[in-house]
């Protein structure tokens, strides 16, 4: 083993244990959490804004937006839409880590909260290799990008449990093969819990938030 | 400065070493080089067999696609298009380096060519703190990204020669607000060289490729 692969290795043992630290956070207060991965400009901040439209009165949302800039656009929008949301700027580093997260988690009123959305930066590669420790790995993949996605970038289809297949209503508008694309998935991630929908027109968007609730319910119940 | 700073510091001072020797390399053969990068499924692959397309007969192109996986989706494409075409696997790594371009630029039959595009790995953050030693750095955004990614990802804004925004042909169908982009764009690259395409009409191609000749033209003639 090099030199540079045992650094490697050290930096990813030492943000698993912050992230099984972060993971104890959560539990301690029955907060179900999720980290959301996706290329730019797939729709996570639609999809959060969708979700909490959906959302039933019960559950008590927050959320942490991963940013490479200083600049709050996705987290103005979650507290226009009435939850608390924190920003935490990578300054131009490419994936949220663990340590970065356990500042974002000081930073929520934890107390009041029944779930926490974790908006990843951007990128289809480097968020992968770094745990959070949340319950769940999103990943919301859209319809513009292309059905060869889950072919070019097959770590992060295989590292997460639910995938989001967004901007549906583009359908018509773009060569997209489906079935190609959901092979695909298949061969990395059989058996992958997808829900198909769109945030411009809400389609599949019950079924997703039906889904989460009774995930939120579950913990909260322990 | 922390030792950590001076270790990136380090590897970025040998990759420009390296990028620098790339262009002496594609000098001595009088090639025009082109970075081009892109978030995945911005458009990348479509607008080099686009731009094929519309070449001048007498522009010889070369193109190095750059994949985290080893997967030959994109560079079968530009063979299958009649050019010479090398795949580097980065093995899961989220950008090009200079070494690994000069691999690349070896592969090539570079006695046979004018033009040399290189299709970075899609990720908007990580390539752009990389050189590779090419004449110009491309940036392709398309539409459906939406209009706020110069506010997120300005690193890469800043750092390029030529705009490309793809997919204008879906701008009936998104909410796209075209002056604040263009607003994004200006305040971090005043007088950036733009060109608004549809790889799948073909609008708006003429214009680029009648640019990009005279660049190749310039360098072949020096």
């Amino acid at each position: 083993m090099t030199k540079s692969v045992e650094i490697v290795q050290n930096i990813l043992d030492s943000n698993d244990r912050i992230a099984a630290g972060n993971k104890e956070i959560f539990n301690a207060h029955q907060i179900f959490a999720i980290n959301m991965m996706a290329s730019p400009g797939a729709g996570k901040t639609s999809f959060i804004l969708r979700t909490i439209e959906k959302l039933p009165k019960g559950i008590r949302l927050g959320v942490i937006e991963g940013d490479t800039a200083p600049v709050t656009i996705d987290s103005d929008k979650v507290v226009a839409a009435g939850m608390p949301a924190v920003q935490i700027n990578t300054g131009g580093n490419c994936h949220l880590d663990a340590v970065m997260l356990e500042q974002g988690i000081k930073a929520l009123p934890l107390e009041d909260l029944d779930l926490v959305i974790v908006e990843n930066v951007g990128n289809l590669i480097c968020p992968a290799a770094f745990k959070l420790g949340t319950h769940i790995n999103i990943l919301v993949a859209s319809i513009p990008e292309g059905d060869d996605k889950p072919y070019k970038y097959p770590a992060i289809y295989r590292g997460v449990d639910v995938l989001i297949i967004n901007k549906i209503d583009l359908l018509p508008y773009i060569d997209f093969r489906m079935d190609y694309f959901k092979a695909g998935v298949e061969m990395l991630n059989p058996d992958l819990r997808t829900f198909v929908v769109s945030c411009k027109t809400g389609e599949g968007m019950d079924a997703w938030v039906s889904w989460l609730a009774a995930q939120v319910n579950a913990v909260k119940n322990k």
